[in-house]
């Protein structure tokens, strides 16, 4: 390919609307152009990469037996009824009706799409165990999509699912596919990325792991334990929060103050001059369907983790609007004498349990209460595990106080789905003692635009990207400078022609540009083997070999580069596949 | 692969909805399923060809320097309002909203998409000619899917643009990519597809050329002129309607007769004993948009062409309700002294032309006329072309009379657009002289799955598809006879092993079945090349090596077996690519 045919605009300055790196880059590199938001073109050089990620996703889908089948985008919301999902997922689920007037989805994911595909067919044990998977268009109507590639509404994932006759079975090749999935991203270039345990979410199931690669950009916030003996890594969602309150000796009486004006646990504890530890401050939601609120009570210093609510409640919440009617005295309120309008619900956070002598709300306006004690004051209460584990926090695993927060990107999941779509859909297989029974499912998934980002993400310097060989566009890039002068562009013409002869894929820059522009250009497009032609070069009858990782800058004599590139190439996909 | 695993039912029975053998061998042999209304789920061995007929498409896109690009699937509708083409496409376009009530499209075609990601980009003449394509999902709402893969909603397809700064240069790229499709269509096995000039339809532009797989079962009707110096072949719907009329010598008086309860051109003509083409009879149509009416006059032996008739008002039709309001004289309308109500559309084909004495309607309850002299008693007419060409027709090529209709499914187009999309969404680029100048395109399809259902329609038989070896989901299919014998089996699993590690595709079939089930769900598959090894063979040390199209049937020495297919796979790739 030659460098001054490709389409795809590339420019110095960072748009402005780009917060992180690999955006910022693969904007300023010709990768993407916005169509809508969160849904993009792909220009030559992304779908490369793209495609080369599939290549190994592919490769190591096909080794752990998979078999590669193709699911519709456009499902019908008949499929979803059956699991219950048309109802239960919010408007992320792209609904529309076709020309007939029958209602449709865009997959966003594809368990129904993939029990319905089988479940003619698998109805012996005999058939038992098998994994199919895709690689597909998905849509995903984000209410905000951001960070370039890493959260959009269209993309394209590989998903697979595979279908058991025991739970054992399933655990068995769960753990093959975890394994398989770290070969996925060392051979993509980030050996780094971590499993942490998740909440299973809108999934189902009960088991269940992400593929985190660790970031101050990242979206999810993962709690990991410091102890070197300890390897607790969970989501914060998955993550149970473990408190160790310090209880006073003696009870103190319950007793109203007055707190004119201040409305927050911060500012009440900072008037009475009290630790926020011994508060107890309320937070309010309201249910999606009903709008029917949600009070939950909860230690002063923590915040609560709106997954762990939702999953309890199961069904989803907002931040309340606190109407007069509600009986609510925002800023106020408190869990002792506390009225609430219509079919409200109250939960005591685990962090305030066997507590005493706290600060809270005298549901009235401009009063507190000190003396607080669980106990005493809240004798019914039942105390459930709603808030975020903190820094410092205690490990659930090993107990000590070690947790750290951390942030990182999701490059991945996977998840034991048990038997929710096969109960819900009716998938059933005879045993060998000729009983009916449901398979048991696991589901596997990757996407695939936003490991090209989180590569690029780990990988690039303020310049552009650095790829791994394994899915860079192409592999070597090779300039001409001064292709008017003759000597040199004869030599870069016949290394084009070598290279592309032994199938290796090179970009060819022999426009005739100013050096800085060439590397800036080259720098973008982020090719790790970098060969540069020059008349200066051609006086000793070298050409200069650089990465862009610049771990290698040498000359090498004309006739000794392909080879020389041979063996770099070897080295850096033996590096990878290690 | 072993078989006892591949996921899919295969079975006898003629699923009762099938029509074309395509579809019936595909839902037999466990190639896909339904999951609505033209849309399918694939199994592993369709979704395998489909990846092979993508692998044969991407080659030689990228062999006439084609750049892989990807474009969405969901697109905001403001691009479409660009080139105006969200108002005028029918309801095969899927128009949704997304959760904020932005108005979108599912892909159908990418014109729109491909100016979008280019006319930034391409500013400069420098930048030009060039060529961006993509292989991916979309969807079309028919209103009639049909014939399993050849007419559905969703599909594959390769849709490939070509940007231009001359028409000259465009011509020239249009004949490379017609010989790339050539070659395409070669290589997956059906190199008799043919070229025919085609309507542009709805993409709009002049040239245009479809790639036919001629087959009775064909769902387009292709002119064709059987000279042999001629090579006139066209659509029909591009296909121009010559008719030689004889005049008589005299004109007769246009004379009322009584036709009391005869309604159709040809019971007239039966009833006062005059032949068809003697008549001139009248077929009424109303406009989608306003319902106004369209009566066309045309010889009484001739049909009226709809995509000639829209293309020619520029906006679609349906066949008429002719009220009592409307003036119309159902049965009894011809063209003097026609009254119709409101803003109606009078058209004469061209089939009238300088014809006299025929027979018409007389615009009364149960009269005809005779004696219709059109030079006499139209004086004002004007002919359009606007009937289907026929069988025995006159050739616009040659001008014999040398016409054959034949059906045939369309597995590929080409089209010249020149600057419809260009100038509507206003990309421009300068040319060497300054100037703002707007490039001309050329746009290039092919879908996927037609494609792998056309070569299964053209070579098939009762039992099954007969795959080329370039897109067989497998190169070897292995049967082990009696897997219950040692010697058999462990020489069946030494060839899979062997094969395997050649690189060669093969499923091997273990299962202890009856050799009847064995080889019905092998030709189901329909790979090339069948191994069979028996206790029976053992005996003489030999494997039986069958093809799929019965051209080789031999027994070959185990040791020489390898050799054999490695041949024989050279053989038949080698005769694609002649």
């Amino acid at each position: 390919m030659k460098l001054d045919k490709l389409v795809g605009e590339r420019f110095k300055e960072k748009p402005s609307d780009c917060v992180i790196d690999s955006h910022a880059l693969m904007m300023r590199g010709g990768y993407m152009k916005d169509v809508a938001k969160g849904i993009y073109s792909q220009f030559m050089p992304l779908k490369r990469t793209c495609q080369k990620i599939e290549g190994i996703i592919r490769q190591e889908m096909n080794a752990i037996d998979g078999q590669e089948v193709l699911f519709p985008v456009a499902l019908p919301a008949s499929l979803w009824d059956e699991s219950g999902r048309y109802e239960s997922v919010g408007s992320e689920l792209l609904r529309f009706t076709d020309r007939n007037g029958s209602k449709m989805v865009l997959g966003m994911t594809h368990e129904e799409a993939a029990v319905h595909l089988v479940r003619d067919y698998a109805k012996s044990y005999n058939n038992y165990p098998f994994m199919i998977y895709q690689i597909q268009t998905k849509f995903r109507d984000e209410a905000r999509p951001r960070a370039g590639l890493i959260r959009v509404r269209e993309f394209t994932m590989k998903d697979a699912y595979s279908f058991h006759t025991s739970q054992e079975d399933l655990e068995k090749y769960y753990d093959i596919c975890y394994d398989a999935y770290n070969r996925i991203f060392a051979r993509a270039g980030i050996p780094e990325v971590v499993t942490v345990a998740s909440d299973s979410g809108m999934m189902g199931g009960s088991l269940a792991h992400e593929y985190m690669l660790l970031t101050p950009i990242g979206e999810d916030s993962i709690a990991i334990c410091q102890d070197e003996s300890c390897d607790f890594r969970a989501n914060m969602e998955a993550a149970a929060s473990i408190i160790e309150n310090t209880k006073d000796a003696e009870d103190q009486p319950l007793t109203k103050v007055s707190t004119p004006n201040v409305h927050t646990m911060e500012d009440v504890c900072d008037f009475l001059k009290v630790s926020l530890e011994k508060s107890c401050k309320a937070v309010v939601y309201q249910k999606n369907m009903t709008d029917d609120y949600v009070v939950i009570f909860l230690r002063g210093d923590l915040d609560v983790n709106e997954t762990k609510l939702t999953n309890f409640l199961g069904e989803d919440v907002h931040p309340a609007v606190i109407t007069e009617e509600s009986g609510l005295k925002a800023g106020f309120i408190g869990p002792v004498d506390l009225t609430v309008s219509g079919n409200a619900t109250i939960i005591y956070d685990k962090s305030l349990e066997g507590s005493n002598n706290l600060i809270c709300g005298a549901n009235e306006m401009d009063f507190h209460c000190t003396g607080l004690c669980v106990e005493r004051d809240l004798p019914n209460a039942e105390y459930i595990d709603v808030a975020k584990i903190i820094e410092g926090g205690i490990c659930p695993c090993c107990g000590k106080k070690t947790i750290t927060i951390s942030r990182g990107i999701e490059v991945g999941n996977i998840f034991q789905l048990g038997t929710k779509y096969t109960k819900s859909m009716n998938m059933q297989y005879l045993d060998a003692d000729g009983n009916a029974q449901y398979p048991i499912m696991g589901c596997y998934g990757i996407g695939v635009g936003r490991l090209a980002a989180s590569v690029c993400e780990a990988h690039h310097d303020e310049y552009g990207p650095i790829w791994p060989i394994s899915i860079a566009p192409w592999q070597v890039h090779l300039c001409c400078l001064r292709a008017d002068d003759q000597e040199a562009k004869a030599c870069a013409d016949k290394l084009y022609e070598d290279l592309k002869k032994k199938g290796i894929e090179v970009i060819y820059d022999d426009r005739q540009v100013r050096p800085g522009v060439m590397f800036s250009d080259a720098d973008l497009l982020g090719v790790p083997i970098r060969l540069i032609v020059s008349p200066r070069n051609m006086k000793e009858s070298v050409v200069e070999l650089k990465t862009r990782d610049k771990s290698v800058e040498e000359k090498v004599p004309v006739d000794q580069v392909m080879e020389k590139v041979d063996q770099l190439m070897k080295d850096m996909f033996d590096k990878l596949n290690a």
